[in-house]
């Protein structure tokens, strides 16, 4: 039997810790037994947590924390401070090889500058961008990067293109993905500062298929692969995901029930409905992967659900088993010597 | 009786040019009797048009325009080598105070490349922005900027903030409207260089009600009536609209008719869901005006429907009645004065 993957789990991080990652964690041991969790946290709480359910007592550890990093709190500092914060021991599990990959549901600014400074980059990797997975009318799509690291400039974006295209086809199975980058249009002429200066360094690189420009409009319908674009702009266009994604399903809600003839249509298109907006829910698709680092770092959203949770734990396995990051390495390195 | 308002239509403009142009302008004199309408546009083909419809024939006047910008042609160039194109004559009816209006379904490029240069900004006005109105939750939100400027600067964003407060105050009807950045997080400290500079600059604007960041997600649920960005960003929000709520549109009605029993329902909820979906469709609200200039420039997509075109048409009324660009002129000069 092969070694088992080993996640460190924040338990404390997210909205409904240590509710939502403890059994979320359950779950993942139950849905694979290739795993084995450690549970960072207070250990009492855990323990109080952890006695609702049963497990696979002998793939689950508590690794006990007895700080917490607050949502709100400035993160650089947080890190600095509190070394006894779940966030700051599970990241040390980590970066030491006890652990091979670690999910979190807290404060985004504090996994962030925690990866980056406890569990640490490869080498040659100047960045560490966050990548989620985003749902499109042909599949999913890698949105990198999406919030880690704003003011980017393009040799980080080409690094980017890279890593997304390793992901893609070794996690997520497509075959010479399409890499794309966000543009206002889709001529190499047009753009701004950093997308006229990426464009043609993408164009060179010979280990990605890079398609060239693709527009905002295109990236719901599945127009690329992996979308490439510096942090603020991934940022956006995430949350426009949820903000119009939610936004129109609850105006969809809303117009159904607003006659009584459409209630009664309501009724008979609700379970199909249920089907098509389950492949829209971002929380399907478990947690956004940061690439580039000593180790998988997953970072799921604070109102994570117990589905995204679990899958963000289960994503590890793959990220593991293929070595990813024996791949991320191979491709930086030939690029340094030619 | 006030004086009608003259908006020149770019006649050969879009992809469906001059069919829906042509159409549109018909529609907009018979929807208004305070407008008179030029097209602008070879006079052979418009009158071949116009042959098809009934139309107050002393409220449109025909301006012959032999050459034609095409979509793909670069902006610039355009405007400077094709002096007698339905865009450059069009815009030197505003520039000469023959019209007071522009609206034109043609190249993005060449109409913010032609505003600048012909029509010309208002005196103390550094950019031009693109301010296009998108539907909320609550109503409908202003977008500035969203296509004219990319890498702006924070005095840019200043004024586009108070442009747009003005513009949402007086055509729209908004007391006191609410403004926002566009941040990736609530926190004044969060943000990318840009952000981060404009923000206290905002802060200090007394004629605006500047409430802080916005999220992205919260744009769509109408969280600020101006939503303050520079162009790249901009130019993503509004795509993002397009293709998340085309996409989801679309799978939604293929939900709907998936099954035997959905299909049954999909035919009750229909009328309902159709006034839902009709708030949403960016074409109810007319084209973007770019704000800022000696005259309105209204810019319409190249695919805009008639109702589109028509409404972008009409929108010129309410702008050149309400005197915004005095209202602008006049904030402007406080600031200058401060």
């Amino acid at each position: 039997m092969a070694e088992l993957v080993k996640v460190a789990v924040d338990a404390m991080g997210g909205d409904n810790a240590p509710g939502v990652t403890v059994e979320a964690a359950v779950e993942a041991l139950k849905a694979s037994d290739r795993i084995k969790v450690f549970l960072v946290g207070k250990e009492d709480v855990i323990k109080n947590e952890l006695s609702k359910y049963s497990y696979p007592q002998d793939r689950l550890e508590i690794v006990n924390a007895g700080e917490v990093i607050e949502m709100a709190e400035p993160p650089a500092n947080a890190i600095r401070k509190k070394k006894d914060s779940s966030i700051v021991v599970a990241m040390k599990l980590v970066k030491s090889g006890q652990c091979d990959a670690y999910v979190s549901a807290g404060s985004t600014g504090a996994n962030l500058v925690g990866a980056q400074l406890l569990v640490g980059r490869l080498k040659g990797v100047d960045r560490a961008p966050l990548a989620p997975l985003i749902p499109t009318a042909k599949g999913v799509s890698l949105l990198i990067d999406c919030g880690a690291n704003v003011d980017a400039r393009p040799a980080h974006l080409v690094q980017f293109a890279r890593m997304g295209s390793i992901y893609m086809e070794n996690i997520m199975g497509v075959k010479n993905p399409t890499v794309g980058i966000v543009n206002i249009g889709a001529e190499e002429e047009k753009g701004n500062a950093l997308v006229k200066e990426t464009f043609p360094l993408l164009k060179e690189c010979k280990d990605i298929n890079f398609v060239g420009s693709v527009e905002a409009r295109d990236i719901p319908a599945g127009g690329v692969d992996v979308v490439v674009c510096e942090a603020f702009v991934g940022n956006v266009i995430l949350k426009m995901y949820e903000g119009v994604g939610g936004t129109l399903i609850k105006e969809v809600k809303a117009g159904m029930v607003s006659t009584f003839r459409s209630k009664i249509g309501a009724l008979l298109v609700k379970p199909a409905l249920k089907e098509t907006l389950k492949k829209f829910d971002l929380d399907q698709y478990g947690g956004a992967p940061m690439l580039g680092l000593r180790g998988l770092v997953v970072k799921t959203h604070g109102s994570a659900s117990v589905t995204e949770v679990k899958n963000s734990i289960l994503q590890c396995i793959g990220f593991t088993e293929q070595h990813i990051n024996d791949k991320i390495q191979a491709a930086l390195d030939i690029d340094e010597n030619q």
